[in-house]
């Protein structure tokens, strides 16, 4: 079987494991008070331009977004997102525990589109009931998005321009965000991010930790009194350095932007043997994740040789699957999903495929 | 100046207000242990043909659905609308701010869909991602909609079904039921909504009352330590029989139905007036609420005899309003109304305005 | 029977009602942007001697306690109060349903002893766990106290001061508040209360009115975007201004005053009975409030004749129960509570009570 | 300087460390799908002797009572803990932010006395006002307590009673359960702790995990829906792996129970040498942790020797300490911490400590 269901079936880069080894039984701080988080702080803070910024380790995505989000909200304000956005579907209304409305706007490509954005507070602004409505205060993106997709630094920017015409902040969800870093098509860097955005997230469970997610504020005072909220939403490790000691790895000799790239030269060499085969693909995105677009009994086909992940069935007759590449990822393996694809185009008629 | 901005404008009944006069004095138990209340909740059950029924008395519309979708949901459950609906829109985060997510669709005139709600069941319940996901364990439907539509028995039963198929509960907000109950379109019996929902509320405050909602359960167990919930909402009232007194009065010689019939006469000769004039509704309802499209000249001259709502632009051009009337709407408002209005369809040329 | 088991035994104050009554059919718009919410305002400010305060209207205590302290708390936050707060207690976790804790001290006679507050803080201060806790930030009064105390102007300045010592708010529950300010011990006026608290409320359910409290907020700011707020606690009146005409009332012509100064007569005359007839009261009070300490015999004896609160059995011989005068309390009633004081005392052989 | 400060100043046991290490770049399914939390998820029914045991496996201590406790209560339910139970006390709210109150009684020695308890209860029960206060239907036991004291088999069997009479559920925390399980004086065993309680949790942070909680439900109705719970809590960690991998190491070859043998022989090392320079200790107990009372100077002379954390200051004359051995603590760290300890007792006299 060849493993491309999901970016987080291993555990962590050697790296990163090796760094966790071999500082094992030193005594340190707990709560993020120990040297390791401190040099892994100070190396992100470099890394994005900002020696000021504010940085939290927290464990894993959901459990970040709800509590930034929480902390950033007052109790009747709620925080705009595509339809597709990670905090709209798939976190099991962890924000709304939290007491926070997730507004949503229909989305391209899985991307908030900046004039629909603009359309939607402009109306919410003019509206006679607003005070009877949530208020929109914070906008949330990811990048990579949920399919894959980047926002350009066009794109970011203008967003970034209206949330502050319209008094709202930013928060970017960069749960894959090595992959993104590591497209060709990028030209956000994490300092862009930290720049415009008035908090996010340097994703470690996807990127190559055994777990964990940087957040960086670029003005503390946003952030203000964050431990206690942390701590409050059961977010808080005992044993920080945990956290520290990882980051700190991914951070050093620029290995948290090189996992990506093996990531992604895997993944465009998967949407190019894709192309070859004649197989379309269901959203055109340039990270570390494919959606091909497959009759049913070619996606069964693929299955059969290729542990994938479900996405949707755009139709009765056909089906989107998702193959993730990640820094785990061999040679060995794309060679043969190439193989597989290849074989796929090939068998088409014997599938009982229309062309 | 008319007044039919809302249906919330004045007191209370005259037949409602002389109760409260009359009562007044005497000592009664707090908290809705008082022979009203008592006396409210037999005629309610009696008129509802359920007499088993639970019937508890709340203050206000947003505080009655906050708390019964509350009681109702565990906290990983959330509740479908309609894009629409009042808990969707106009609550200003009150069920998120319970720990609950509303999980909408899009709506037809107001109304959820039985075909669109099926579907979107039948793909909830084959994701793979499920319990990575809010799970829908309620319906709500509104009667009559925000946008003064009904549903029909037809419709209603399919959707009890539906849920009963899927596993959820159905909860109907009654905020105008006395405006529902005397369209002359209307087939929805309150018994109908006791026999097929699990929890519905007669409104009080927008039908004859100074406040006050009913809540109804047919099954008592299905609100199962209700009290205290109510008075962690703090929607218990310390005088609870201010609410009986109100429904006692409501439901003695038929009040509540007579006070919707003169509403919805009113509104239909306002619909009336309207088709003479030429001029269009933009949602076709049949209850106390009229909502005329007009170019915007025209609804400006409207508006300086008429205090009505603004509803919405659906284009650069035009307006809806809504003009609502109530229980306290007299026969020469009705009338001066018809005259405002005829003469806004003459002047259609005055106003510069393209036929 | 005789009815001294509350303060909310009856309707409204008859010229409460008659302003309900008078203005019954008059349009105005909803949410407390009617004249008389406006009118209502202003004579509560020049009461306050505060001319630029923020008031609201509210329905009842618990939701106004938990919508305001909600209000002024961050997530992490958490509210003093004494053990017998009502927050604490009858609110059925009102304040934790928001996510804020109740810190609770001992309290003497129901009151927060000002020395208790500072060691509290004090501790709290130099506590090295002190992220790990919930952060004390408002501290929580009641006037008069759940047991009938009150606070003197001079424990009320201490706390205050401790309060801007300590970087806290200075919230008071003035849901009894007619009977503080008619008590001849009190030296506490609603200037005083605006001036040295961040937030109070001028109860009005147990102090004549139908329903409805009155929020004071010396600093508008302190309660920004209050409005959402209210309408997300399901505390927003659609007609407010059932509300207003009744504050109107209460604070025409001295009236809130003077029905508190009614109901302090009267319980004086209660105590003094108590006194003569040899019954310890539980609680040193000059309010409203009577808490007569019985054996249980002479307990069950009053009973009999007398409505009465059970309070709380201090050992298993003993009952306390509390009396309640209030507005509505009449001269026949005292009266005749007296002649049953009076027999009790003289009975005790009878009921086999020990002197 | 010696570590005595905290139980998790290192990282994880070696042989924890070794079974991440070797499986690091094997695939497998997220979310504790994986054939290594299957495998701990037996392995601790087996030492649970309860092969029907619903595991799950959580993150952290705090998280994990935050998402236990509000799976196990309806929201106007509350949770009784003694005062210095860690819900209580050191979890920033957490409990709370779920929307629960924790209900706390004296507790004696750090333990919730069966007296108590049952007194409590008997009081709710019959309190006329309970529908307005919080529903009392859970217990917190910590096991140790936060005093490193134990609740013995006789008293947990009690406590277990009285929860059952009185409808409450029975939740054990056990984050330091690998030394009470070690201790002299402990009678309870894994078995007892599934049959006495509804739901458990098996402490992994403190004793020999980097991170890690297994929660224990001996009937897995008690936790229906949990998946969903966990991931609405953020406490879904995505490579759910990591924490099987280490549990099913640590149920290996009796490795849980070893871990807490090692610490225990260390602290009753460590209360030897304190009674043989006659100092006392705080609380008595038999588990990892040591608790001397010292003379301010003595203690500021103890601690530029060996880090420890201050526990409180009883008097302003003395502090307490704590020492926590733990699975890392060595040979010769006891050692020198005995030397340092006897060096006290010596010096009393320079240090002016009167006898």
């Amino acid at each position: 079987m060849l493993y491309f269901a999901s970016d987080y079936q291993e555990g962590a880069h050697p790296a990163v494991l090796r760094a966790l080894v071999e500082t094992n039984l030193e005594h340190t701080a707990g709560y993020g008070e120990d040297p390791y988080c401190e040099s892994a702080r100070e190396k992100i803070r470099r890394a994005c331009l900002c020696p000021e910024a504010a940085v939290y380790f927290l464990v894993g995505g959901t459990q970040t977004n709800a509590t930034v989000i929480d902390a950033l909200l007052r109790s009747y304000e709620g925080v705009v997102a595509a339809e597709t956005g990670h905090i709209a579907t798939h976190e099991a209304g962890a924000i709304e525990f939290g007491g926070h409305k997730v507004l949503t706007l229909p989305g391209r490509d899985g991307k908030l589109d900046p004039g629909d954005l603009r359309t939607y507070l402009e109306a919410n602004r003019a509206d006679g009931n607003r005070d009877h409505m949530v208020h929109p205060a914070l906008v949330y993106l990811s990048q990579p998005t949920e399919l894959g997709t980047l926002y350009s630094l066009a794109e970011l920017t203008e967003i970034h321009t209206i949330c502050r015409d319209f008094g709202l902040r930013l928060y970017v969800d960069g749960a894959r965000l090595s992959y993104a870093l590591a497209s060709g098509e990028n030209d956000v860097t994490l300092g862009d991010l930290c720049r415009l955005t008035d908090v996010f997230y340097i994703g470690g469970t996807k990127c190559g930790a055994l777990l964990g997610e940087a957040v960086v504020a670029r003005d503390p005072g946003v952030l203000d009194h964050f431990f206690p909220i942390i701590k409050q939403h059961g977010a808080l490790l005992a044993k920080g350095r945990v956290l520290g000691v990882q980051f700190d790895a991914l951070f050093t000799g620029g290995l948290y932007e090189s996992i990506g790239r093996t990531a992604v030269a895997a993944a465009d060499r998967i949407r190019a043997a894709l192309r070859t085969a004649g197989i379309p693909q269901a959203f055109v995105c340039s990270t570390n994740q494919v959606f091909p677009l497959l009759e049913d009994a070619r996606a069964e086909a693929l299955q059969r040789q290729v542990a994938a992940s479900f996405w949707e069935k755009p139709d009765p007759a056909h089906t989107i699957l998702r193959l993730a590449a990640s820094w785990a990822t061999t040679e060995e393996e794309v060679a043969a999903l190439e193989r597989a694809i290849a074989e796929l185009g090939v068998r088409s008629e014997e599938l009982g495929v229309r062309s």
